[in-house]
């Protein structure tokens, strides 16, 4: 397994779903950073299930409680473990999952892999360990405000329907709505969207696009650990999400290099590009332009229908869909990717102070 | 830095542009593997400049030397060390560029990244460095071919001609023709692309696709190292990477969850999917379904044309294009896209002995 | 900081001596393994303060608890979370060392590292780490058991009494007094000079051996990780421990090698040698007999006598000793010796099923 | 296998005694430090076969060469990649060892771990291994030098021949005999004790006491990489050490606490102590006086008689001890317990640097 993500600013995250709790244990936070608990709990509500009445009416109210690492509201360097208590740890008739495979779940590799899974709500692969990223996230995030990064993520499609590129919106609306859309109209759209795909028993994916503006330049480090490429695994790492792209992405291949490059100008002593499907990284750096990117969510793969399947010994047989699920995560993802991102961030602001002898 | 990538299976790369040469250690590649020196060097033959009218016609024969951690065609357990060395390092001159920040080239971030830097035909951020993984990949295949698992790249797509499904194509015809498209008609459209823009003395971006076959299921870590998560990574580290997707991808957030859940079904025994969205990975790893993903190029950062830029003292100047370039990359990133699935792979193959106690 | 220990059997401690918990997170143990709760529970017992008349008074019961990683008594693969709450977390009166610099203790360099610590009871830098440490070796020992090997430490010196050769000695009598030394009338003075030092208000060093059986041969890692190496980075991470010698250590420097070579010889099919000065360890890597190492630590550096210091503005002041504390901690010293001793086997264990392509 | 040293400081060794070269990549040298070849040579002069009439006759000049990271004289920050070409690669007759163990040597360990091994000359577990570790902390001292920290290291014991306490000696006079040992009577009787076990055809090992001056407050990491606990696994990765003790080391068991601990004073300004029996490390964290530490050596395993052992088919043989080889490392271990030492202090000054949000 690997339960940990990060370089200096590191992170493990630990718990299943119906376990006595999940957690986070942050390990190379810088001391003297000034903790918000508030702010904290505040991301934790944006991921929360029963929020609105497009996500899981689950209710589950996610109170982190601090074990260490911080100090008379400040941290010490020290490790910061952050552990969350699952309410429900009841264990429920989990017949029907606990010898069949529920299709495009993880239960089917988990059993070969592992030989022996806790299979309650989908144990460790459950997404309820996102809490945990968001979490550590909300710390990563009041680190970077240090150091005047800023970001945001918002739903930019649902099914086939589609915002305008970010440049285009003011994202200082997106939590307006339920959906995370900063667009009404197309907020609009994919609340009713998804409220049609609930009633079919169905579930839809989508879009969430990322923002990181004031970024200085020179973050990332070359060769393999590029700035977009973490980006990318960070996101990959999330449950459900099929695609990463960032900048001009793969629309970006049709164009010629004449129209791609980004040409340098110095605007009052600032080196700035014209234009920016650099995405703001070049040679997996920051330059300092906006970095944008969009992460693709499939549809959740519990639906409230019959699915044939097999069971653990090989048998055909089928999975009735029951419980309480979202029919598109997109909405609560929002907070989840911008976590991930300021996770990243953070490490390699951190990475980025041994770059040069001389600064 | 951070040269290294690999978990136990691990390389580290070195080596700019114009220096005396680049080269590869791997370590941790288990003791008693035979080493085919001829296929390696068909791999790097693969990737080599000058291969074909459609590439860069600058000639480079990209011979390479183990200097340790093979004893008597075998491997030792020891670190393979593997260079490459640059047949023409004079100084010519770089005035051009030694000042300049190129557009959409790595040379502004790495000046403020570094503030010293080697700018000789882009130095580290140079795609030469490439050669060294795909020499690192190919011991990969060899390890990966003693489990049975088989990697085929082959380009899918440049500008806007696109091949179809890999379902519906003869992957063995990849290798027929100069661009790798194993569908003989859009090669032929591809090429004449290609030709086209370089008259031109433009570039064009594309998409790689890769399907990977006979994986044994179970590969990937939970949580943070899901298999598609460090596939992701490992292709966007590639110099012009700008997007990856597995299985349905971007297409996939316009399906409902009915549609897109693989079923399971017995046949003869073995667990299969009816459908594979999933890619091949579930939760992160392997269900022994093909895998397969693209990878999308922008177009080469190098024309042949003048753009204006800015110097190191913030001066705006005009860049002029010279040299020999390659208009496209795609067919040269073949090779590069299946070295590092092959690394991906061949690490958590070695990962995996230790999930279970008893197997 | 640097709070993991381990590559594949990788542990992360957290917690201070006086916030809410301390814990550990364990990632890398294979599933199947079954856990006996109750043995964990014994060998924190063995840490445990207030367990004998020459240990501190203090009264801890530390009862752990497990988050997450264990299902129906079986690992599963996923991170094993163990937390342990700490009984007294009132903030009493620390006035005397929330300034002042305690002599021989981390006050000073954590102060100027970190800008900001935890100062109660020592925080971090508090022994009570070590129980973290001594529950994740439990489950080491657990695995180790699967496989074999034996762990047995002891005290071998305090002050200037020194036990027998582990060659001489009964090595299950370690738990039959209350200092764990194997041969009773040392350990009768052992425990009568540690009894006259606590009466003095002072404090008293000594030597922990350690003695491995039964270890698999190949275990280790050349060239950095060699199993010593990593053996003694782990008993040098232990709080106090000033030295670390393994086989023939310090003494082996006055012998010639045609003494100090330890000759091969064939014992009935299985390779053996005829002495042990290499302590089981050739090359880095274990050999099949017996490993063996001796650990110093000094004596406990608070004591209950005033001593000259200065506080955090540089001031000269007097530090007090209060409270209660260990006259000595080797006794006590053993179980956390074996705990390392275990992880770093454990984790070679895992790492060694890659060293070969065909077992 | 695990062939790299170093957290942002890391360095990877590759290269057997008889193949074609061995290496080192240093990655994570920060870029802008000005290199001086010659000073690299002089340290690989230092740890050279050949340099006087009491090592090893055996002539290799060991020049390397720079293959990347540096360029007009300064580091770039990319990769360092350094080799030393091996001059005598012919394979001789290894009759004598190809299939025999020889004892106390890691022929037997490797063969069991790795199935196959380059048996010439010791192949990987050769000593030679560590001409790059001294090139890569050679640069890791210039590193150093900018920070003003100043490493010596000098030959305390050579079998039972003990030379004054460091803080007895003029450290400046190391160098001035073949032995390294600053006190010129204690010198010629190591050196008469070395030549007389020559004669002898036999070893003798000894031990190398390390001083380091001027170190920053604040370098080492809680709670595994504590200064000394990493200095020791340095020193411990030394083929043919035994054993590692820092300050009052295996002598301060024996100290009461009273005596042991180091009571603070102001010293114009700045936190002093007025002895120092910590070793200039509290808490695994400098503190700003000297750190010193011995590190011991066994006899070479390599002597010049006859030896029982088995071959890898079991049988009961004889070794004969053939070649040129040193009656005692000590005094070419100097230069290699210094790279090491400069190796771990430059990972810590650069793991340093995010301690604290503000300094």
């Amino acid at each position: 397994m690997s339960n940990s993500y990060g370089s200096l600013f590191k992170i493990t995250t630990f718990g299943e779903s119906h376990g006595p709790a999940i957690g986070v244990i942050i390990d190379g936070c810088p001391a003297g950073l000034t903790i918000d608990e508030a702010f904290i709990q505040s991301e934790l509500d944006r991921r929360r299930p029963g929020q609105s009445k497009i996500t899981t009416q689950r209710k589950e109210d996610d109170t982190f409680k601090i074990l260490s690492g911080i100090f008379e509201n400040r941290t010490t360097g020290t490790p910061i473990a952050l552990i969350i208590e699952n309410q429900d740890q009841r264990s429920k008739d989990y017949g029907h999952i606990a010898e069949t495979f529920r299709p495009s779940h993880a239960d089917y590799t988990y059993e070969v892999k592992y030989g022996h899974r806790d299979y309650r709500g989908g144990g460790r692969s459950s997404a309820r360990e996102t809490a945990a990223r968001v979490a550590a996230g909300a710390i990563a995030k009041l680190l970077l405000k240090e150091n005047g990064a800023d970001i945001t993520a918002f739903v930019s499609k649902v099914g086939g329907i589609t915002a305008p590129h970010y440049t285009q919106l003011d994202l200082s609306q997106t939590e307006t709505n339920i959906v995370r859309c900063p667009d009404p109209d197309t907020a609009a759209k994919m609340i009713d969207l998804i409220e049609q795909v609930r009633l079919e028993r169905d579930t839809i994916g989508g879009i969430v696009t990322c923002v990181i503006k004031n970024v200085p330049v020179g973050l990332g480090e070359p060769v393999f650990d590029k700035l977009h490429a973490e980006l990318g695994k960070a996101m990959l790492s999330i449950n459900a999400v099929k695609g990463f792209e960032y900048g001009s992405g793969f629309e970006g291949v049709k164009f010629r290099g004449s129209k791609h490059n980004d040409e340098f100008y110095n605007e009052e002593g600032r080196i700035r590009t014209r234009t920016n499907f650099s995405g703001g990284i070049q040679g997996g750096i920051s330059n300092g332009e906006d970095i944008y990117f969009n992460v693709a969510f499939k549809p959740v793969a519990t639906i409230m229908q019959d699915q044939t399947s097999v069971d653990k010994h090989g048998k055909e047989t089928t999975v009735s869909g029951r419980g309480r699920h979202d029919p598109c995560v997109l909405p609560r993802a929002v907070p989840i990717v911008e976590a991930m991102a300021a996770l990243v961030l953070a490490d390699f602001m951190l990475r980025n102070k041994t770059s040069r002898l001389h600064r």
